[in-house]
């Protein structure tokens, strides 16, 4: 391994570019890796453009990514380099205390599970770090592309985590808000997941489409008027059994807490860059009574979360592709990527760019 | 049974008084009972004078009482007439589709597993109606006071509510907000549930020294600075596992939020009287991603429930008699039981009325 | 309503036949329901070849139906005369103590929600009771054929059941042992509920094909040794996260107990009719430290699971169709029906009767 | 530290030692720990003398212990030389898959993250490993003496997960079979877990003292006949909702499985030393269907665990000092200490060696 490596960072708020670094050292639980192809989230438009997580300077960007495996610790057992690896962007510490109640995501602190441009410096360059490697790499699956498995890396264990904390099961109503490349995921797992009547919100014609191919029955546009009005006409009055949010604002818990039925259960992993307070409306919250739980979940990551969800698409429960519409060759179009993303031109759902075959 | 009965009702919001009524009719699922002792709710006192549930005439006020059964339907099958009975504050339809969903209490809607003195005339009268006997009155355990007993219709299985919801379990650190006869019980349930250290918010010394005696090992007083800041000092800085809330109001919620670890739960079963909203803060809530559970809920009634938790006095897990500080003797002293319940002077938790010995 | 009808009939343990009953009385709660087509179960064929439930005389026969509703008690609300009707084969009491501890399957006693054809008359007669209506009964969704509706009865909630106690999640790796009826339909629950790696035990061609098409991705045969050594070498030795028994005898839960993880879980749906002990390997089992949990029910009955489940076919999760290999046309063929049932030809899966179109 | 130690030994089946061992190394995430205070475990029993794991020569023996860390290694952040600490008994690898799916104590395979004196040397030694230091220890809370803090390592978390698998709560009837030192801490957790009514099996008098001061209302001797029959009529034929097994042997799930009413859970923390197979009684499980949930785990290990349970001891809701009815000075007296527990007089729980004030 060389010594310096170019890399694609955040200089300031509303400024990414290249720079070149140190190759980050390797402790004895940890691997160097670099990547196959890596995609862009959102999170990567808000942190540069929206200082989502405060002025960062010279902070390597991204959190989705397929790597192959260039170094390894002493202590690492599981990964040797050559491995080809799904990189989840939540890398827990596993022996932490909040790992071991069940919250890896939240080792370490509030959301300092996410490390990945975060709290270090993120996958987009030619080498990068992973803590706790046998806790968190996970094989590529013979078969997958790595292109597709950049999907794996958030938008997949994010949309099923919304999923999870709604408790979707057999024949409920979900209604799911917001139908980006997160929000499609939530449709597919809630369909994988027993939802029968599936809503969801959205109208760009390439993610309606994509919803459909992934399970959703019915579509809701905000255009036609306030959502819970439309979601109560659709049901009798009688609301959905689970509502997933994966988009849309503080605000958008309100909507989902008018259109839960009591006893119901709202998950969240919808990112909320701003505003002061989430507010919940108190009288169709049941005056507090309503049983109608909130829940808003950074996805837990890890090794065996990605060996389980990968396993989806190796048994041909989940198709990846689909939420891949613009693929880029090679390192220098990532800034073009990142461009795409913040401009959300109506054919995206998400850009990948293919470093290596 | 006469056809005419006295009772005390809600005149209009700001008034009660006495007037006289028919005697309900009995289904054949039905039963009419008669009070042997009474206890106020502050709902009784948000139910007239802050006309909570709106505006209502000459409904019969009360949900806390024992009693004895003086008719039953032709269905009734384990009650009969001369049974002295615990009678829970929310009746449940049991064969409704919420109540096979896990959600009597919403049976029929959100919030209308609770019907006395809401959906229909209240227990404060010589007779009164119990929908589902079978399913919602449990027998008078042998050896508990009829007085003590009337602690069971809503503030036992109301605090441990709040403990269920909160989702209390060996080891933790919970914060329990309020202390009154609500709060009482929810904290003598947090210790019945495993909590370890267990801080409660309140000042007034009658409730301090019976939260004491309940199981609280840390008192923190409103007075004395924001109640995140007094918890966030006496944890070093890591919160709480577990908050209830049985007091306060909307912005409660956002104390609790803030109290709370990343993977904690937080239980409310408090009626929030007023207020557009339930603010929730949007950075210490993890920007949407902190796995902060929020739950508020209407206590499950029924004759289980009943039987469960009266099961914990009759094994001396629990001591009801503390909670009743007044008590009065015959139906005459109701309005002035209701009126030191709206005064709450310094040495009240609960005002009892005794009908019958 | 006549008072007198035609039934199907154990006559004794090893006959069956026509009799001639009084058409049964009509509580308050209840409703006296006519079929419009009528399953076989197997259990029709234990009950009266084997004496499963011990002897009986002139019981009617049969659990699985559509009905259409005739006549109702006075405190039915949401079901009246005309009205066609799912009938699930378990019809809790829905006020018991039972049923509010969450498990009405087993109200008034161990398996005792379990009515018809074992603790009062089933469903093969011109008329048929059931207790509960509302709590019971669920319409016939529009669109569903009474035919493909009697497999709503008892084949998918129970096939269903097997799923929710072994409790499969995203990405499991499960193993359903007997692909029947029932455990086809485990297959096609498990398969909705997020199994990646679907193993099934069966060798029929028909039910393998149906499997393939539930969702199976694997196929064991027990001819080809023992299930445990298949498993292992298929999983690399790891084992399965989930069992589903849907079939076999009493042994088949030391294979199970092999065959799945420790941590892992074991969800039995299978009626045992013959052995005195259910024997688990002790060693395998982790001498009694493995975390494997065991759990075997009857499944939840009721309207709400009829409702929501129902909702699968509904919007096109599930397809009933493919169970029904056998359509008979009429009363007279019902002995015809049963004893295709007991006879098993390779090309069975499920007869149906139908009665009225 | 020195090169040599002294350790106690087991020699081989029925035989234990002195021996001389290296001290063994430091890896980056270890700790080298030695002890304060070390107990003696029924498993250590059961090891030597009835060679329970297998033969084995010149391994340590050894579980349960307080310590002083002597050295950790370069990756530990938490614990440095010098710190009193808790050893539990199970140290998982908290990055396996295993551990991530909640099953540390599984951590490499089934029973594998029990590593002291059964996968590497036990604690009974000058100097001891700990794996995962950061993970798996935790620092002694003040005020708690080393000596009752070796209840901590195995006899508190194993009783008390013996309640967690039985999943007591609020108001259940609880039978506890087996009350030696892990029994009594199930029946202390039930207790702080919600059981009203707790019946014990067990007659040993100053077992049945204990018992009764940590919370058991109720006991039954084997000697008055079988249990099942004894809590039937205690029960008045209904059972008890709960049962954990903390003695016995593999017949004794078969006792529980008729006990438990249907929808009740049974868990066991017993290791089971012989016998091909548990058997479980067919007709009594509910023909299979009975819904009596059967788990039986090893106590999930680890540092969570100390802390949590630990800090019941802290706020006053257990008293661990009454398990510990023999008491030893000195190294030298540990062969004394083991033979105590193989002989079990009248009047022994436990015996523990001091080796440092």
């Amino acid at each position: 391994m060389p010594e310096k490596m170019k890399a694609f960072a955040m200089l300031r708020i509303g400024e990414a570019g290249w720079i070149e670094k140190d190759v980050p050292e390797c402790g004895p639980n940890d691997a160097i890796c670099t990547p196959l192809a890596l995609a862009i989230c959102t999170s990567d438009v808000h942190t540069v453009y929206e200082g989502a997580i405060g002025d960062r300077h010279n902070m390597v960007l991204g959190h989705e990514c397929c790597a192959e495996v260039v170094k390894v610790g002493s202590e690492v057992k599981d990964f040797k380099p050559g491995d080809r690896v799904l990189v989840p962007a939540i890398t827990p510490d596993w022996n932490s205390l909040e790992a071991q109640a069940g919250f890896g995501q939240h080792s370490g602190g509030l959301l300092s599970g996410w490390k990945f441009s975060n709290c270090k410096d993120g996958v987009f360059s030619e080498y990068f770090h992973v803590n706790d490697a046998d806790g968190n790499l996970a094989l590529l699956p013979p078969g997958m592309d790595p292109v597709d498995a950049t999907i794996m890396s958030d938008m997949v264990p994010t949309g099923v985590h919304g999923v999870e904390l709604a408790d979707v099961t057999f024949g409920d109503t979900v209604l799911v808000i917001g139908i980006g490349p997160v929000g499609l995921m939530s449709v597919a797992a809630a369909a994988l997941h027993g939802a029968s009547r599936l809503i969801a919100v959205g109208t760009r014609p390439v993610c309606v489409a994509a919803a459909k191919a992934y399970g959703a029955t019915d579509f809701i546009s905000y255009k036609d008027g306030p959502i819970e009005d439309q979601v109560m006409k659709m049901t009798n009055g009688k609301g959905v059994d689970k509502v997933v949010i994966a988009g849309g604002d503080v605000h958008t818990f309100g909507t989902a807490v008018k259109c839960v039925k009591p006893g119901g259960k709202i998950g969240s992993v919808n990112y909320l860059g701003s505003g002061d307070i989430v507010d919940i409306p108190r009288v169709e919250w049941g005056v507090g009574m309503g049983n109608k739980q909130i829940n808003g979940g950074l996805m837990p990551g890890g090794r065996l979360r990605m060996e389980k969800l990968s396993s989806l698409v190796t048994y041909g429960r989940l198709d990846l592709h689909r939420e891949v519409t613009h693929l880029y060759e090679g390192w220098e179009h990532l800034p073009e990527a990142l461009q795409i993303m913040k401009d959300k031109p109506a054919d995206l759902i998400k850009p990948v760019v293919r470093i290596k075959k």
